[in-house]
């Protein structure tokens, strides 16, 4: 009797055909067949080699998007940028165009006459569409869009439309952007009854990565900081969403969170986003962290941290779709502070350390083996 | 009846008018008077105030030391060169006198005529002095003497001279500094037999206290570490002993340690000190730190900390000084593994990420307080 | 017959009592008493040895400011602050006490009911009547105040009433902030007509000194600047007075002219300026300078300038005092051009190069000395 | 009549295998062919469109190595370092192989039993055969191979063989490395007498570009610069061959008589070069200077300097050949100061500031111009 086929497992990507989304199928690809190390993919150590996590190979991508670029295209133009590698977009085509064509239309676009109910379970009727037509085991929706606007008027924002369809749809979800997504209070009732491991916001990829690491090192060494100031420079799609202020003040939301959170008091600076476009989706972000030594003596640490926004969150973005994957076979709900270590403005109840973070997600990992 | 006066508690610094000495002495006097606010000892965390370690009025310094500059001069010009407040040298007049008389003449000095033997009992009949004049519970020998070149001929290097003394004056040890101290084979066999509490060593105040939280942090996120490399530019007397090139090549195997420990692996790339004397006690170091990302993008990270050398040792000592005196009270012996918090080279069975450094420090502080 | 006493001129800042005219008169003072060399003073190099500029020991200082405190405690807070040397205030305290006596109130206050021709009279009133006082050969006025906020509405800004002040007093102006001062359509005949030296605006003295040897390279080089993006972070009331947008707008107004004029091109990216009181008068400047290299290579240059905005500016100040009042001696009148060395906006007609403005300014010193 | 084919002008590189001279042949056609704007060339600016220089288009490659490498495949690989753009190497493919067929194998190399004059004139030998197959109007030697240690026994090094081939074969001279080349005292009477124009050494890049610009600031506004401390990290074989201390000292001397020749005076502080293979042909230089400012505040400005050395070099290599090769023709001899903008160590005579070299260029080229 032949074996049976693995399990396949759904990755429907709100944004789907943003730098992030292409560099998550393109590199998904690439690391399954070995064309490249899984560097940044924490689930592929060691550590988690037990937790029964979803194989690289067995992902199916799909998604939603309101532009119309099909991704082999904007996976060259990735790599003229040196966001991927040369020849990979080539390498991995088939693997694109499958992707492309599970994407559907997203929005609401300008004209769109269509009320939120009708939005959401259109929406939500892609998805399933989707993990029909693939034989999914199931789907995780992750919101890799563009960073919205803060909440306004009391509708819902499109991230928060999306959100609704993934768990109409029965879908673990994760929000990778600070938008609104399923923190929208109208969303928390049926969020919270819904059966569905959820978790978010923000994945913490740059400036406040190492803002979880340095701002617990001056807290345990009783070092007083007394200002932190930060300014981001970027372009790509990115940097142009967060040239509005209201974008960028969400954002910066979530970055100074973790300073309070670790520092334990909110030091005097702020935190600049400026839309570079030279840049394209390299981002330099430099942070001075003025600092008090014993007897008062003044202190600074300067970081300089450039990276590609893309490649940084493309691996983290493969991780949480596995992790929430297996989350849901073990019948896991709710939020997951567990998952911290991936965001900016993580579930209530986690820890802010970096450090802490860590432990928390090995020891899910280790849950989630257990529960095999 | 009146109370019985509280418990006395030494701290015998080897290089007793260096300026981390002066600065530790000088600092104590201020914190303890409520002259200053206790920035950057841990000690004086509320994470501590069970621990039962001696009060910061409670410690009497003295040491050795082969300069002959009065502490009080000493701290007038560490204030020129803005590594003490202006003012605070008049401040705690009394205490610096008070410290400078208690100082004898270290050696060997050029001419001096005693061995081995006679100089480390020379260096213990000091110690018992100062611990039966003051009248003191227990002194804590700490070494914050300037780097001495690496062990060369089987000949006990000055450190382990003091180091021997130590012992022999059954006090407790610390190592501040890269140099051999108890670290020598000769000394091996008394450590053990000793029943006295021993840590070190070499004080980690800053770029490797950076190293030690950012090294994690990529190991931690599965991000490939190519080349890590370093300068550091300082002055004063470190700046000038570090200048000869094995005692930096001690210095520098302590910096290069926390790298392979946190990542796992030695990336490419060394560390220079150079001696800049314009730099006086303030020293910059910078880092730059070249790793891959997620299919292979090449990222870096750049940071630059500009701190006082002396103002980031000085209350290392003072927690080093009162958590050892306090190990000894309770009867606690051998090397100190849960100090790995302060040093660059810790004992053996340490973890080497800061942040598990910090929780065995507070386990530490617990286990002090259950047996007082 | 005893030789006459050599002339004496005023020099009389607006803003009398700030920290850039409180350093430039304790610096005079202590550079004229041989207390500290004369580092930062141009005027005192050997290139303008014959320029027969007003000796240091000649100049009587005064101004208009509408805050209080006395110029020797001001001194003892920038000590403090680590602005002016330990021990300097007192050994001028006389010098200090004496440019105090000749500090008159400004304007307009709250519930001020002059109107601008009576304010004008009012203060060139004080102006004549401290170099009538003195016995001064002349005075110039320099605006040393907090930068205002763009003009608005018509009426006078305050440093307009000031500069209208200096014309109707006779004395040269220079301009050392981006207000308005001369600068304001009103003024513009009466300028002209007054036969008087003036110069200005905007000290040149961080941030925009680098800008303006930097732009020239990537010129020179034919180096294509893609975007040049700059952080200042800076305490203090310049700081605070920045943090108004309008007022910052201003200032960055003169920094992004440099750009413009060195490169030929406007690049991408802003600059920021942010109040971060923690650091009090020491201003941190980051500038991020992304340029294409030969076949479209990318290639970054970062700059951090970690210094003392008052330390800068004040021998600048004097500097420029000297520069004027010599030129009004030998008859110069109108904008002076040659001084744009000192100058983020200078007068028309001037290069925008460092290089070439400090050739002028050495020709512009042989001018001063042929007219001996 | 059919118009006579444009004269040809040979360019024949010492280590013509090497990332510079392949970047130098690559992008020369580029540029020729309009694929590519001349970003980094000086002489396709405006200021020399009346030199007569000879156009890019006219310039004929050929050079001698000791590798084999093809020219085709060296440039792939540095494609994929990032350092030529993709598909550069396809689209240049003829140029690249015409290039590689006129490189002739240097030497000495191992076991070599040429003595000197053997080698010197088996080189001189070989760019006769390149002019005259070629049909080349002159040919301009210039040196970009790998830095090597300096001199030693009073041998002629291998630079120094062939600057004195070049003399030889009556081929202007132009020396982009530290090496020793034509000052050698065995072949000073030969260069004066030869009639031939030479410039060097020491092609100017990165760091010292820099301090050409940042020393005259300093100096022009009077500041004291303390300490002046550089490191440098950079891969490929220029970070191999800087590994070798003795070839490192060649280039910092270079780089700190800028300094001294700038400034004044030689300030503290050293420069490092480190071998860091990581990061290939991508170089990051970061200096730190430490001044006074007025009063004596301390002050410090930090540059970090991020770039691709060839694509640095190789604009000014052929600026260079073509300033040469018109200074020939028009009848110059002897060394040429006015070429100091390109060079750490440029020919007696020169001025140091950056602005001062790049008018004596505009003027250089102004006399090329009327020579015509």
């Amino acid at each position: 009797m032949p074996a049976a086929a693995p399990a396949r497992t759904g990755v429907w990507l709100i944004g789907a055909r943003g730098s992030v989304a292409t560099t998550a199928v393109a590199g998904c690809a690439a690391v399954a067949a070995g064309l490249r190390p899984a560097t940044g993919m924490v689930t592929e150590t060691d550590a988690f080699t037990e937790a029964a996590l979803p194989p690289l190979g067995t992902l199916v991508f799909g998604g939603h998007d309101t532009l119309d670029c099909p991704l082999p295209k904007r996976a060259e133009a990735l790599a003229d940028q040196g966001v991927l590698p040369h020849g990979l977009a080539d390498a991995v085509r088939a693997e694109l165009e499958a992707a492309d064509r599970e994407i559907r239309p997203g929005g609401p676009l300008p004209g769109d006459t269509r009320d939120e109910e009708e939005l959401i379970e259109a929406f939500a009727a892609d998805i399933r569409a989707f993990v029909r037509a693939n034989g999914l085991a199931r789907a995780v929706v992750v919101n890799v869009a563009s960073t919205e606007a803060g909440p306004g008027d009391g509708t819902l924002p499109p991230s928060s439309l999306y959100a609704a369809a993934a768990l109409r749809a029965d879908c673990p979800y994760v929000n990778f952007t600070p938008s609104t997504g399923l923190h929208h209070p109208a969303l928390a009732a049926e969020a919270e009854a819904g059966g569905l491991p959820y978790a978010g916001r923000d994945g913490k990829t740059g400036q406040t990565l190492l803002r979880s690491v340095l701002g617990p090192m001056f807290a345990q060494r009783a070092l007083t900081v007394r200002a932190w100031s930060g300014t981001n420079l970027l372009g790509g799609g990115d940097g142009a969403a967060l040239a509005d202020p209201r974008a960028a003040a969400a954002k910066n939301a979530g970055k100074e969170r973790v300073l309070a959170d670790t520092l334990g008091t909110v030091p005097e600076g702020g935190t600049h986003i400026d839309d570079v476009p030279a840049l394209g989706d390299w981002k330099t972000a430099w942070d001075h962290i003025a600092f008090d030594g014993f007897l008062g003596s003044r202190m600074t640490l300067q970081t300089t941290w450039q990276g590609c926004d893309s490649a940084l969150a493309a691996p983290l973005v493969l991780d949480l779709a596995r992790l929430l994957a297996r989350a849901h076979e073990t019948g896991l709900a709710g939020p997951r502070p567990e998952l911290a270590f991936y965001f900016k403005d993580p579930d209530p109840g986690a820890p802010a350390a970096l450090g802490e973070q860590y432990a928390q997600l090995l020891s899910f990992g280790r849950l989630l083996a257990g529960e095999r």
